[in-house]
């Protein structure tokens, strides 16, 4: 374990508010969490932040912070500092780098930086994770939606105001289904966990029991359901044509993949490299390397820690 | 006009290869142009190359030339050195860089930068032209092809290998027709006026002398055909999700788009202006602003020079 210097991360989601002491070294060396009342009051939701903050206040090691790395659910908002997070309704455009800074063991003292949590998960791959060792790659979440980031040039790319890598919401489909987002045809229309369930659904394939999730038609897909398997093989073929527009407009190494719905392994995987054999078609996008996400449900907390260490 | 060092600029296409020289303020002073001899041996379109060399070496401003900036046809491979232009079969793979420095003129004095055309293009509009001033911008040029360039955070993005930006063949429809590139869906088989005017001919639509271009696919329209206005339409909404999904994974604050198509002006601008209300749905991507090439023919001589500047 580092002895030197620590950063102080916060993870805000829709559930939960994750806090850390991270090393220097990327290793969390103490965590706690508190669930987050995402329907409160603005002032609620930033009560359970302190409290997150007072945990790690009260710990040993808090006189050796030195920073303050928060990632949050987005939209974020990098320049004006605030975020306004889909889940977390009383949240808009709200000053959370503020108010963070503006919490007892903090002011003053510690310059805190934010960032949006695909991009977090993304710096935290980067940092210790898959896509270590790579200049320019893509790093994904495919879950109940589609979340990304970029590593370009070897850094995390994150953009003017914080929200670079949204690939869930490229259209890959420009006269797809209508999106929540307003768009056609989004990619997180396709592959997310939602829309694989969504779709297997809307052509007859019914779940044994309740559990009507990707991760049931997943278990039907193995067992020989062909619809269940249709709707894999669809999400990777958008999966694949969104890495491969990715791979074309920025040039791409490698494409890390995590989140609930890589559960499903080469159910997901094998339609994914099949098609982006076809998608990625210029020579200078072949050989992008598709990889698993390694940090899990800590790349959050280890991302908004690297966002802070720069 | 400036009286300092100068760039000799070469701009090397299918039909011809241009030469100039270029001030520090991105002021060609000096142009000579030869046709290509695209279906002749590597060593005869070399050959045309030393030629243009060797009449901007005649100029008496040659001696004020610090460096020699190099567009072609792409794909190329900065790191190599090489370019694989579609158009010249016999150059696969060609040294480019080093031939061009073996040049009497220019050999061991003289450092050569290479770049792909559509990256040229877009450090000329990025210098003197419509994107001046942005410090994230996608420059297009919608023709025979779809061409475009990337700046990011200030500078041209041309990616490790120089072909970043490659929107053209950024999937947009994963459903859609083979492109000849081998992915399917591809902007370019939209948008391009080649695809245009297939789009029109396959749906009725008939010149009414033997010109089947997007230019007589546009005089239809303006004369009020609705299959020709429906292709224009089409062309508008491939080039806002491209457009989109851009901005959606890098963040712009504009898109400057030339090429021959545009000489449809309204025809094609109020479509795409349209449809990007659409797609260009997440709060950070709205306000791109749509602007016309200002370079013209010259855009690539002038962004070979710019490239050479870095």
């Amino acid at each position: 374990m580092s002895s030197g210097a620590l950063v102080a991360a916060v993870d805000i989601g829709g559930t939960k508010i994750a806090g850390g002491l991270v090393t220097r070294d990327g290793e969390p060396l103490h965590e706690v969490q508190v669930p987050t009342p995402a329907k409160g009051e603005a002032a609620e939701v930033l009560g359970a932040v302190h409290d997150v903050l007072d945990l790690l206040a009260a710990h040993g090691s808090w006189g050796q912070v030195d920073r303050i790395g928060v990632g949050s659910a987005g939209p974020v908002d990098v320049v004006r500092g605030t975020v306004s997070p889909v889940n977390i309704p009383n949240w808009r455009g709200f000053p959370l780098v503020e108010r963070v800074a503006a919490h007892p063991a903090v002011g003053g003292r510690l310059p805190v930086v934010l960032g949006g949590d695909a991009v977090a998960m993304t710096a935290a791959e980067h940092w210790v994770g898959a896509a270590r060792g790579f200049a320019n790659a893509l790093c994904l979440v495919v879950s109940t939606g589609v979340g990304a980031g970029l590593v370009l040039n070897g850094k995390v790319y994150a953009g003017p105001s914080g929200n670079a890598g949204h690939l869930g919401h490229i259209t890959v489909d420009m006269d797809g289904d209508p999106c929540p987002c307003g768009s056609r045809g989004c990619l997180e229309r396709v592959a997310s966990g939602t829309a694989i369930a969504a779709w297997a659904l809307g052509r007859g394939w019914r779940p044994d029991g309740d559990d009507a999730s990707a991760a049931a038609v997943a278990a039907s897909a193995r067992a020989g359901d062909e619809t269940a398997r249709a709707a894999f093989d669809r999400a990777g073929k958008a999966l694949a044509a969104g890495i491969a527009a990715t791979a074309t407009l920025v040039e791409l190494e490698a494409a890390v993949l995590g989140g609930g719905v890589l559960q499903a392994g080469d159910l997901l995987l094998e339609p994914l490299r099949r098609h982006l054999q076809t998608y990625a078609a210029l020579p200078f996008t072949h050989g992008i390397k598709i990889l698993p996400a390694r940090l899990g449900t800590r790349a959050g907390l280890v991302g908004a820690a690297a966002l802070a260490l720069g």
